[in-house]
Formats: structure tokens, C-alpha cells, sequence
């Protein structure tokens, strides 16, 4: 077997999220369904994300790794691998990239880094042409203030406010390399968040709460004190899903 | 009655185009769906759109006016006239703005200029959170050639090359003001037009051509030839509709 490491974007509002559930379709399912019709059926293969994206959450570089057999007739190489994987998959979910790696090279444990985007709109009324892109918010946002804010949370910290109920990490604490605002043009803002790894619905909640200081009902030193209250309920609501990109995944340079 | 001009954003993916045909559904219609029902059903209101977009173009500027009655219990004002009609519209179009014009203005025949932009996204691979907003074109463009292209269709000409076979203009004769490329990161690159109107599929046939000198097949004196041949089968080919977006109709100022 030779391990391929992908490169994936997706748009994720028609799934229930990366991981395979029961529950309906998910991206990994996709995946591992292209991947066992690339071998014709006879490899059950498994596909390993280094994030697992809930439902509506989107991916512009999402990673993830899989085995495939050694001299097969079709011949795969890291060239050809996206566009036969592809061929197998939703218009909606296109493999870009993929390498040969290691063969104890995994995509989740393997990761030094992850950078998630959060795409926010403002202005009066919502864009069609943007619909399940990004979390429509219908008044102007003080940037420079939500940015102030963003130091709060820059750093290690226990995020305990910040993650879901059902977060399944055994520990809440975080290292949040870099949180900042980039502001373009016509009410787009966006969130950039990087961290080696990120609690369950952390950065959606930390977005909900810095948007709330963008509206001027907070201050920094309330984000401060929502830090240090160590509970979900001290801090601001969960910003929609359709705002968030996994934008890049980091491995060590061999 | 009243006359206001609409400034109107849609998604065009949904629809078989701005007007009115009894063989889909149209933005047109939708808008003058919802004027009726504004005014209790009690006035089936004509809404006379600046461009008429076909299937699948977008809008983030069309412009459009319509007559509401007089001293109505609703009170319409240019102010809440947006959100009145939104409430009645499909998600996919939304009025951003309203002001009261003259009772002889109209929103065709008064425009001094229009702009469009077609939006081009070059990579090996589509992207899917781009379907149905973007040509997707599978090589690089040499968009300095594509400027040079430009040149060439900008001023007054006769551009029956550039023209569907079914346009129903009497005059081949347009004048270009302004045709210029805008590059952006990652692949993104639009062609921005403007002119006092445009012949049917203009732009997307000057795109598909200049696409053609972006690729290296064609040259600038070729797109001169084609001009001159007077004749659509002398010019490329068709872009597709998804990528291009009516951005902005011009009025004389008051």
C-alpha cells in the first residue's frame, strides 16, 4: 500500500459535516466511496480528516490521508489521484492536491497547525449571491474594536467558555497563534484564527462574541471576563455555521 | 401613483432570466409578484427592468421602476419600499435600495450606462464554492495579452460579430467607454464592460473571444478581424452565462 495526503475543498452545505454519521451524507463518506470505486470496489478504504467540520462549515484546504494498493493497473500517482478521485465525487467536493507520504504519516495527529477563515457580511440587507457563504449581519461592525478584542484571546488559555457542551477534548486548554480581522471591500470582514488544534465550536463561538463587541453590547474586558468565567454561558452566542472555511492544514517540512 | 426605482441583487441560477416568458420563471415576474401583493393585490403593477438578463446572469446593480398608488394605507416610502417588496421575494432576490423618481422617468430608456463584470476563475481544478458564479477555466490566462485584446473593441463599432444571431437590436452599432481586466488573487480575474447598452450576448461573446487571446490561440489582431468581418461566425466562442453580473445602471444626475 502507498499513503496519498489530499488536499480537499468543499462546499459543505449539503452535508452533514466531515465525519461519517449514520445520520445522513458526509464528506469522509464521499471520499471513501470515490476511493473504493478508483480501486474497482475491491479496497474498503478509510479516509482520515485533520478536522472535523460540522455540518455547513466549509473547506478551501481541508487534509486528509488514505492507503491505496501498490501496483494496481490504474496506476496511481500523485499527479493523477485528484482527477480520478473526482471523477468519483459530487460537483460540490474536488480533491485539488495530493503527495505520497510516509506510511505512518496521519492527517489528524500529524498536524502542527490549522487556519480557519470566518467570512462575515454587513450591510442592511443580506446578499443572494452569498447564501450559505457567510453569516449575514445586518449593521455596521467596529473593527478596530473587535480587533483590540482578539488580544484577549491570543495566547494559551482554558477555553472552556468558548467550546460546545459536547465537546469530547479531554482538556480545554488552547494556544491561539494568531486571531485577526481582515477587512475588504463592501462589508466583508473576515475572522482568520490560527492554532495547532481548536475545540468544538470554538471558533464559531469566539466570532458570536466578538461580534457582539463589534456591535458595541461588549467591551474588551468583558471578552476578558467571559475567558476567565471558565463556562459556555459567560460568553457570547455560536455564530452560524456557513460563515466558517478550513482554510490550510500544517505539516512539519520533512 | 408614484414612480420608484429599485436597485435589485439576484442570484440569476434560479430563474430563465429578467423578463417576463410563459415558459419560466422570471425575476421579473417575481418583483411584480410582490408589488401586487404590497398593495393588497389590489394593482397588478408593471416592473420595467434597465438590462435584460438572460438565464443565469446575475445582478448586484440592476435597476428597475415601478407606479405604487397614492396615499395607501401601507404608506409606502422609498425607505421601507425595499423591505415591503423582500418580504414577498424569494431569498435569491433582494431589493437593496428604493428612491422616488419622476413620474416620466424610465429605468430602460434614461440609462446613460451600464457596467458589467465577468468574473473568470482560472485553476487545474473547478472550485466548488464557486458553482455557478464563475467561468472555470482550466489553464492560466495571459491577461496582459487579454488587455492588449481589449484595445482593439473599445469606441464606437459595429459589433455584429459580437452578437447573438436572435438579437432583436436594429443597430449593430455600440459604443465601448470602457473594457479593461481586473486581476485578483488566486486565479480570480474579471473583465469589466461598460457601455450606454449592449447588444444581446455582447459581452459574453467579446469574454469567449478574449478568453481565446488569453490562451495564446488568438491575437489581438485577430480580435481586430473579427471586428472587422462583421460576422459571429468570424469572432469565439460563447462564454457561459454563470460568470457574468449586471453591477450598475447609470442615471443623469438631477
Amino acid at each position: 500500500m502507498r499513503r496519498f495526503l489530499l488536499t480537499i475543498e468543499y462546499d459543505g452545505g449539503g452535508y452533514i459535516g466531515w465525519q461519517r454519521q449514520d445520520s445522513g451524507l458526509s464528506v469522509q463518506q464521499c471520499l471513501e466511496d470515490a476511493a473504493c470505486a478508483i480501486t474497482g470496489g475491491r479496497h474498503q478504504t478509510n479516509v482520515y480528516g485533520a478536522g472535523r467540520t460540522d455540518a455547513g462549515v466549509h473547506a478551501t484546504g481541508q487534509a486528509a490521508h488514505l492507503d491505496l494498493p501498490n501496483g494496481s493497473a490504474n496506476g496511481f500517482d500523485a499527479h493523477k489521484l485528484p482527477l480520478a478521485l473526482n471523477a468519483h465525487l459530487p460537483i460540490n467536493i474536488r480533491v485539488l492536491r495530493a503527495s505520497q507520504v510516509a506510511d505512518d504519516f496521519h492527517a489528524r495527529f500529524d498536524a502542527i497547525g490549522r487556519a480557519y477563515r470566518y467570512q462575515l457580511y454587513c450591510r442592511r440587507i443580506p446578499s443572494p449571491l452569498l447564501l450559505g457563504r457567510v453569516w449575514h449581519v445586518a449593521c455596521e461592525l467596529d473593527v478596530a474594536a473587535m480587533q483590540g478584542a482578539c488580544e484577549r484571546l491570543i495566547g494559551t488559555h482554558d477555553f472552556t467558555s468558548f467550546r460546545a457542551g459536547q465537546c469530547q477534548s479531554k482538556s480545554p486548554i488552547r494556544t491561539m497563534t494568531s486571531l485577526r480581522f481582515e477587512e475588504g471591500e463592501d462589508g466583508h470582514i473576515a475572522l482568520i484564527a490560527e492554532a495547532k488544534s481548536f475545540l468544538h465550536h470554538q471558533i464559531r463561538n469566539i466570532t458570536g462574541t466578538l461580534v457582539e463587541v463589534g456591535k458595541g453590547k461588549w467591551t474588551a474586558d468583558d471578552v476578558s471576563q467571559a475567558l476567565e468565567a471558565k463556562s459556555r454561558s459567560a460568553a457570547g452566542p455560536t455564530a452560524p455555521a456557513e460563515g466558517l472555511y478550513l482554510t490550510r492544514v500544517d505539516y512539519p517540512k520533512n
